[in-house]
């Protein structure tokens, strides 16, 4: 499993005087100089795993690239800066491929003020491969981490969950200007993007956190598309079921103070974008629902991982 | 071919205000804050194209993936600080791999003071695939860029060249430690790293800078690896040809003052890695190879490219 593999990995990796925050968040964080503020976030896809392009065309998949990357940025409450492409194309047809890709790439970009820095370009016998990395940079707030969520804080997330395959994961906008509002207005504890599950990011949190986290289950946003595939397939996932454990939802979970969740909650700053408080925070650790009655039962994170052996 | 889209990419990348140097040297300049001093570039390797895990192990293009990376870092005199890394890796297997990747790209981080930042990992049908960003930070004496050379400076290399399939594409050093000594003991007018052939490279840095550039060619240092491929190959290229236009040499090519040439060459600061002085940049844009009685003629660049369609 990926996650394995990254436990492995984060035992191995040397500490270094220029890098403050290395694997294991949703960024690294490395200092130029006298400031600590160089935000640096890499992701890949690939075609068959990640996009399909018998339905999808290279724009949008080069739009989706950048916006992973970009998302990653928004979990740390930094503002995008640069971003370097790296792609693998087919021999035949690469060089429309790579005009396509450029395309959804320098829409997203623009969309977020992003400098398209550079790139490198190859071919080979194999399928589209894309590596976006961005760089970001933190604000006056500081870089929002996984691991500054307390005991008591509340479960904010935007939007809603679910169903992302119908078309949202490719399509999604990061919470780039959310997550900077939201830094500017409050002290967030924690933060962290949703990309493989609600559940699973929201385990993660927790444990990066050192505590564990409640869901109530009745206050989770389902999305129209989980309701919708939830029709489609009658004996498959109920909506919650894929709220929970659909990847791809790039929305934003984050760790506050109950009075200011509250009042975030009151004043919906993001809107349209909806802040829901799905639960808490809590000192013992691991996943749990609510039940009646103030108790709570585990809950199994649920999520996409990479496996590989 | 990838230099047409560059170039094509080059006409379509906007302007931004934190972007000093965008596609089109070896790495890009952003910046964070107040300073301009952030220095990045993206390679991408493929399984078949660039390596053969029939042949080579997985620890070896860990090794590689960075170092051609900090080549590039090199090549623009800048002190590298980090990397990020993003692998597609086989399912079946992908777990081992990924464990040999990281011990070289350990390796190499280790050896240059790179911090390892973070990564992607992900799992698929295809081949093994590798990109790594590696992030630098510009000197005192400045950025190194393709583009300054003038005409009447003396073309530099390190080290010699050709035949590098015989194990240097693998195992060579990027050429950090000798750039940033260069380019603190004197101005260098323009550098690039030898990653496409020494006669190809040639012309971009010659190209990039409006001007030409005469080859003596009985002055370019010729690699053992060269002789022994043409010993090899009886009809094959002669060792200069390999030398002008085998890839992956990772040596640097500098553009230096006339003075300064003359002085680096007699104090060789570098050694044991030797600096040749193997020409000029002239006035007349292309390239040339000086003949009999201080006379040119056109010599034709010749490289590795990526082709696509």
């Amino acid at each position: 499993l990926e996650s394995d593999f990254i436990a492995w990995l984060r035992q191995r990796v040397p500490p270094h005087p220029q890098l403050l925050l290395g694997p294991g968040d949703d960024a690294a964080i490395l200092r130029l100089g006298d400031r600590a503020d160089c935000v640096v976030t890499v992701d890949l896809l690939t075609e068959g795993v990640d996009f399909d392009l018998q339905a999808v065309s290279a724009r949008r998949v080069g739009r989706k690239a950048l916006a992973v990357s970009l998302s990653d940025l928004a979990a740390m409450a930094a503002r995008p800066v640069g971003m370097v492409v790296a792609v693998a194309l087919p021999r035949r047809g690469g060089r429309q491929l790579a005009i396509e890709l450029f395309e959804g790439l320098a829409e997203m970009a623009g969309r977020y003020g992003v400098a398209i820095a550079g790139g490198d370009t190859n071919s080979w016998d194999g399928p589209l491969v894309v590596s976006v990395t961005a760089i970001g940079q933190t604000t006056a707030a500081g870089p929002l981490l996984r691991s500054g969520a307390k005991p008591g804080d509340r479960i904010l997330v935007t939007g809603d969950f679910g169903g992302s395959i119908l078309g949202k994961h490719l399509d999604f906008e990061p919470r780039i200007n959310e997550s900077l509002l939201l830094a500017d207005r409050c002290r967030l504890h924690a933060g962290i993007d949703v990309s493989d599950g609600l559940s699973l990011d929201l385990s993660r949190i927790a444990a990066e956190s050192r505590c564990g986290a409640t869901i109530e289950l009745s206050r989770v946003p389902i999305s129209l598309a989980a309701q919708e595939l939830a029709r489609q397939e009658a004996d498959g996932p109920t909506p919650l079921d894929r709220a929970l454990s659909d990847g791809e939802d790039f929305e934003l979970i984050l760790a506050v103070a109950p009075d200011d969740a509250a009042r975030l909650v009151s004043e919906q700053p993001v809107a349209p974008l909806q802040l829901t408080d799905i639960g808490e925070f809590v000192a013992e650790l691991g996943l749990w629902q609510s039940t009646a009655g103030g108790n709570r039962e585990p809950l199994e994170p649920r999520g996409w991982e990479h496996r590989f052996d």
